[in-house]
């Protein structure tokens, strides 16, 4: 497996990256031992790789009323929605690191309303599949729902903004084939 | 989470089971070390439990020109487009012990057209997932895509009716809420 | 009409079948005048005929909280969703001759919601529908819903169990191109 | 039965309707034995009333290359996919009588690729579903595939033009709660 | 542009066109300073052009609850979502100018719940977009939502009807590729 | 209709803006004589709002294959079928200055077959629909169907791309009520 190609389009070698590229995926490399697939896959356009790690970072490492596990709840449960197999299988594992909870990840792709999470995860995770499959209807009922769940108007910016940065990046995984790096399966299972 | 309920309906104890139904799960105890909650929870209706085991049998346990590992492809694909989670996270695991490869099921639960599966076994999933969807648009046409893959008229029959079975056993895990076993999250990814 | 294909397999002779099923399709062809064609369609696989067998009896024999014509009622609301022109057309005559009311199967068959039936059977029927679509989002308030019509929860596993049952049933007939008899479009309508 | 009313809204009296539509009425009524409902409950907006019937009489009654018994099947294959109960059962009637052909309306409201008909007819009824379903998609495609069934682009028009003016009628039977009459549940049967 | 078809079908010179008809087209062409495309592409069926002039000026040209401005919202609205040019060019330079509001149209026929109109305009829009998709679903619950909001049953009545009679227009509309006049697309900005 | 609110969250004063943002703001309004309502509106969390306008910078200010009118086209054409009011309006208002072509943006957000575009143009909206409804399904197919109308590898790069961040910026005007600035409606209509 390990020599299945990780995009439909071409992936730079480290050394020919723009400087601060190259210098984040080290970093993310340093950290998390290996090199997450996103990274190379997008580094192919500098400009938009930029972007997207800004608005990433703007969105997950922010602090806020959502606790990060629930930030990767909502990625799991709208790409699993949107059929990104890269970010489920990705972001299932930070879930499961984050949430300190092995079955999470795989419960919520399945079935969000089957999975070991709370009242008020559900009624985020509600929102978040609504505002991914039809954003359209979103109305003052739907807020509604949320604040009674104790969320505030931030808060819902941040279902929001998450559940749709999240469809950017389903769309462009699903278009480049993007492969999930197989160290992501088994982590967080311990 | 062993505490937690592993379906809406009662669960009856192995005591107060019949005879054939209790050596039966004894038998799948022994084997599996643990008890799937799926046996449980059915025995909660006798009759029914017999019929589907039967049923279960003739279909995956039978030699033919699907192997067992594409019969377990063809339950995690449906299941998932089911959003069942007993049967994605219980068969996943089957899934990954019996094609010896710990990435495949949950590749198929996501998207089956980018795990790593062979063209036939594609023309296999999309064919399962539309009897699922759209049985009656299924027609001359779907058979022969299947044909030039090399399956058979008995071939197609089984794709069919292991879709059609775990279709039925999608509906009754949805609506009983069954709940999969810790073990199987972890079975096969070794 | 008459010589038209009951399936798009291999349809056994009678004598060429296992006692067991020959026995049960000579009964059925003496109480019903005919041999309904989902028996010999199905004899093509004995030990899934079996199986089905058992299953179809076990769910539609049984008494309990919904009549024989309610059960028939689900059978040809889920089976037209279904586009499932055997279950509908033969489960239709059944319907009529266990309903005493001629104008019922074909009601139900176009659209429920008008039926000549009580509410209680169109909550019934809406939760089959519920559970043959999108089982995936079945949950308490769908059981709440039944409870107000007076539907204990063994109730609600029949109705969930029949729409399943032939969900797998429309699947295959659907598959196998599955031909009514001639009879059953004018049964039970005198 | 023959006490539940026909309509939500309110039915006039043969009496108190304008002359020219209280002729037609009867004219039916003289033909068939009975009065259609769908007069009945349309007259309750005689402008309506008039352009409606002016409109059905343009395409349904008019000679082309299409038979009388191939609109009927359109009008049964696009009302059963709009859950129209009064078109299904009323045109089914229609149909089995100008087709001489008693299972035909039964067949192709529940799924018309498993119907007795041709080819061509198939080919047109698949135009028809979408035309309904899907106008916007409807391009040269479409037309191709029916001229290569021997349609040419009059008669492609009226399958349209039939589709659309039962798409209307269609609407008006589900929210008037258009009830069709007894009589039409047997005829054509025999 | 001026030059492109109107119509995939063949359009009738003004003088090959029965009186009756070509009066009513130079009629048009006196008050509106041009001749409306549809006039010419469905004069080619005279039969059907008067029936559908008939049925449109019955429920366009009457009084009752809806003012004109409302009634254009809903063939805007339902033309939008049947993905009809015609209807929603044409129709929404006709409701610019009846609501004397530049922008109401383009709004509409994005997504009418965040135009520029009444919580009752909303209801109505609603309605009539039920009516449009999924008419065999209609029942007592949207009756009430409706007179909730003042509209009385034969306010329903024409809601539903010009919903269903513009339903047939789009539908002949996407067929014959009928193109709008370029004129509609300014009138009524200023 | 100048006091509408703009957005459903806080609206930043001018005054209260980073430097850089302020800047950007002030820029575009000299540029096009007002500030459009997203600059305001999405202010509210600057450091997204800065990943926002680099993303969009890097994919519709770039050279490339795919003309800045083209680029446009696939923004109104999703936007329309995300139901996004502002992104069509604003986003017509520029196609049809980039295009000078006053009646495309209309034609496309209705409906993009029917519009004055080129046979390469709708296949490009064709696939850029795909990826923004079902991106899932996306393959080789699609690429086959781009290459054979002149599009390369980064043409598809870039309509994916344009296609998944309107789907980003939808939902984020979808939830937050985005107002589409008066000035939008009438722009390029000349």
């Amino acid at each position: 497996m390990t020599d299945a190609a990780i995009s439909r389009f071409p992936v730079p070698a480290l050394d020919d990256l723009p400087e601060d590229i190259r210098t984040r995926i080290l970093a993310v490399q340093e950290k998390s031992g290996f090199v997450p697939n996103v990274f190379l896959a997008l580094a192919h356009r500098p400009e938009e790789f930029r972007a997207f790690m800004a608005y990433h970072d703007a969105l997950m490492e922010k602090e806020g009323g959502l606790s990060k596990a629930e930030r990767e709840m909502i990625v799991v449960a709208t790409s699993a929605d949107n059929g990104c197999q890269y970010c489920v299988i990705a972001h299932g594992a930070i879930l499961r690191i984050r949430a300190r909870h092995p079955l999470l990840a795989d419960q919520i792709a399945v079935n969000h309303r089957k999975a070991d999470i709370t009242p008020r995860q559900k009624a985020m995770l509600d929102f978040a599949l609504k505002v991914s499959r039809d954003s359209r209807a979103v109305g003052e009922a739907d807020f509604e729902a949320l604040r009674a769940q104790g969320f505030d108007d931030e808060d819902i910016w941040d279902i929001s903004a998450v559940t749709a940065f999240f469809g950017l990046s389903n769309r462009m995984a699903n278009v480049t084939s993007m492969r999930p790096n197989d160290e992501f399966y088994t982590l967080g299972r311990g």
